[in-house]
């Protein structure tokens, strides 16, 4: 048992005490996990749009102060009461997705999306309702159920999985969102068929994820469209066959149709912007086109279209994710990507050291950086 | 041969010589099928939304004057030059929703949206780009391929289907629009799973067929909702479980999230309110539940919500004629009527002959109005 195992540790993580402020690099200490829980100390973050988005104060479930992070890798310190399918040393991807195994949801097989610990985790709490966090002397928040910007962190023993320890875990941590959401709802939740057309809305590490989903599932014509065109080597790099630069043509979707002589098989939003969630559905081939919706709208935004669209036989669909089960899925995907099946490395374009995390998430803000990965 | 064949046929015909003005009971002058086309002796027709949507003057596509009516049945009266597949006397369903067999889409094997003859049919006029109708000295326009309310009409060949002789024509009828759009969307487009929950918004003709083709797929609950608390026996009679006056409840995509642990498997649209489309899929449960779009909804009309009901797993879809292809599977269907297998006669409340089909539109518009057919 680790030495530290049922005591509380005080380790570094960086504190969003407010919305719209950087984060602060703190001393926080991390209780032991209750039973049902589990202690990590978390090796690699990847940093996420989502975390920004949470940071500046839009999304109406972010809650402060709190520690964010989600995308992240590491070993399990210790176990709480009654946690078997991991143990002390393993190596973990944590999953802001849970997957218990048992509610509704995990045995209907038909979704990804297991409520088991979700109320709670909207809440920033763990499932018994409390905190694990506290710095300064006051509580903080969790956040999607992991909050990984924590060199320690306590998580549901339903959110992360154990993995191959021989894969490396700045690497395993992009399987925590980013590159599972993209390459799933290619393969998982759209299911792309063989020799089809994909149209992929946002070339960044999601859309990128979700041409190689793509790719793997032998579409015909991948086209990517963005409006900064250097995301065109980009996208070709990870198996697209066209670009389209957005903001160049006059009436994307008249454009996309024109290309594809009447529209797209598939298609995926990943910008998080309403407008282009219509396009990318009205882009679709009349009477099979699927466009799936994969970025994260902003509050109180809505999507919206003619119903004859649908009538027409468009389907609207989205994926959290990529409608994969982290829990069954991951470790096989970790296999994927040791036999090199599997993208991975291809995404990391920064890295820092947790104490520079702000100037991670500034870079992020720019064009050039796929994925940025914080040595914790 | 018949005695008529290749010669021009006068007979009665209801004509929309304009928009918002009651039809008016003209002879006609009806042109011998060209190439490609048939001539047939329309027997019975039902009246239909649609054909007073567009003699109201909202339909975008609406052109007069013309003859509407989309639902008939009758006889082959004559073929023009290379119509091989029905002949002289077959026993035929008129078909808005065309099949050649021959088309991208036809052979896609996704959809039943042939699109033959699309182009000209939303003009109103033959393939060709002529018109087959004349009414003192004026040519009349063709209305979805059918125009059924004139005793006798001419079709493209890919709009009309052959079948049992033994079928009444004043049941079958029904099968060229409303019955077979309710049940194949349950059968078809959604494919209903055994034991599932499913809520039908809108209890009219097409409304109550999809209840029958929930029953069909032995759907465990039904929910119907409709603002007319009549519909209630007449949603039981059709199999419906539970039945939802949408007025008297407060949030209906509340009451039936609650009244079935989370919402429903399958939601059926069949009003044409963008309003009621809404709730439809947002009463889905999360995860899995798929929405139908059937209505058809006012021009310029929108659909909206918020893209999170997409990510969590709900799925928007629409659905035109059930998803059925109409030279290929109206026989069968046809079949399973005179086996007693799908319900047909139950949904005729009213009739009434051609010179009265002005009084039947007015009936239609009533509640206890399920499906008025005029015979020809």
């Amino acid at each position: 048992m680790a030495p530290t195992a049922g005591k509380t540790i005080t380790c570094k993580a960086a504190v969003a005490w407010e919305a719209g402020k950087p984060l602060s690099l703190e001393d926080v200490e991390v209780a032991p996990p209750k039973a049902g829980e589990v202690r990590v100390k978390v090796e690699y973050t990847g940093l996420c749009h989502t975390d920004t988005y949470t940071l500046s104060g839009s999304d109406p479930e972010g809650a402060f102060p709190s520690i964010l992070g989600h995308e992240g890798a590491g070993y399990v310190e210790s176990v709480g009461e009654g946690v078997t399918h991991v143990k002390e040393g393993d190596s973990v991807i944590l999953l802001y997705t849970a997957e218990c195994k048992e509610c509704k949801f995990c045995k209907s097989g038909k979704t990804n999306l297991c409520q088991r610990v979700r109320a709670t985790q909207g809440q920033g709490v763990m499932p018994d309702g409390t905190k694990r966090f506290t710095c300064k002397g006051k509580e903080l928040n969790h956040f999607m159920g992991t909050s990984c910007f924590s060199q320690y962190t306590v998580v549901s023993q339903f959110s992360l999985v154990a993995v191959n320890q021989e894969a490396k875990q700045d690497r395993t941590c992009l399987l925590g969102c980013g590159v599972t959401t993209g390459y799933g709802a290619a393969t998982h939740t759209a299911n792309v068929e063989e020799g089809s057309t994909v149209a992929v809305f946002g070339i960044g590490c999601v859309g990128l994820a979700v041409i190689d989903g793509a790719v793997a599932n032998k579409a015909g014509r991948i086209i990517a469209i963005d409006v900064n065109p250097e995301k065109k080597a980009w996208a070709e790099k990870f198996g697209a066959t066209d670009f389209v630069q957005a903001d160049k043509v006059d009436d994307i979707v008249k454009h996309l149709v024109e290309m594809t002589d009447g529209g797209l098989d598939y298609t995926f939003d990943c910008t998080g912007n309403v407008k282009v969630m219509r396009s990318a559905l009205e882009a679709c081939h009349k009477g099979w086109g699927v466009s799936t919706v994969i970025g994260v709208a902003a509050a109180g935004q809505e999507i919206a279209t003619r119903p004859f669209q649908l009538v027409t036989g468009r389907k609207w669909q989205g994926s959290a994710f990529g409608g994969v089960k982290g829990r069954t899925e991951l470790p096989g995907l970790v296999e994927k990507y040791l036999k090199g099946q599997f993208k991975v490395d291809e995404y990391i374009t920064h890295s820092q050291d947790l104490e520079n995390i702000n100037k991670g998430l500034e870079e992020m803000k720019k064009g050039g950086c796929i994925r940025c990965v914080i040595k914790m």
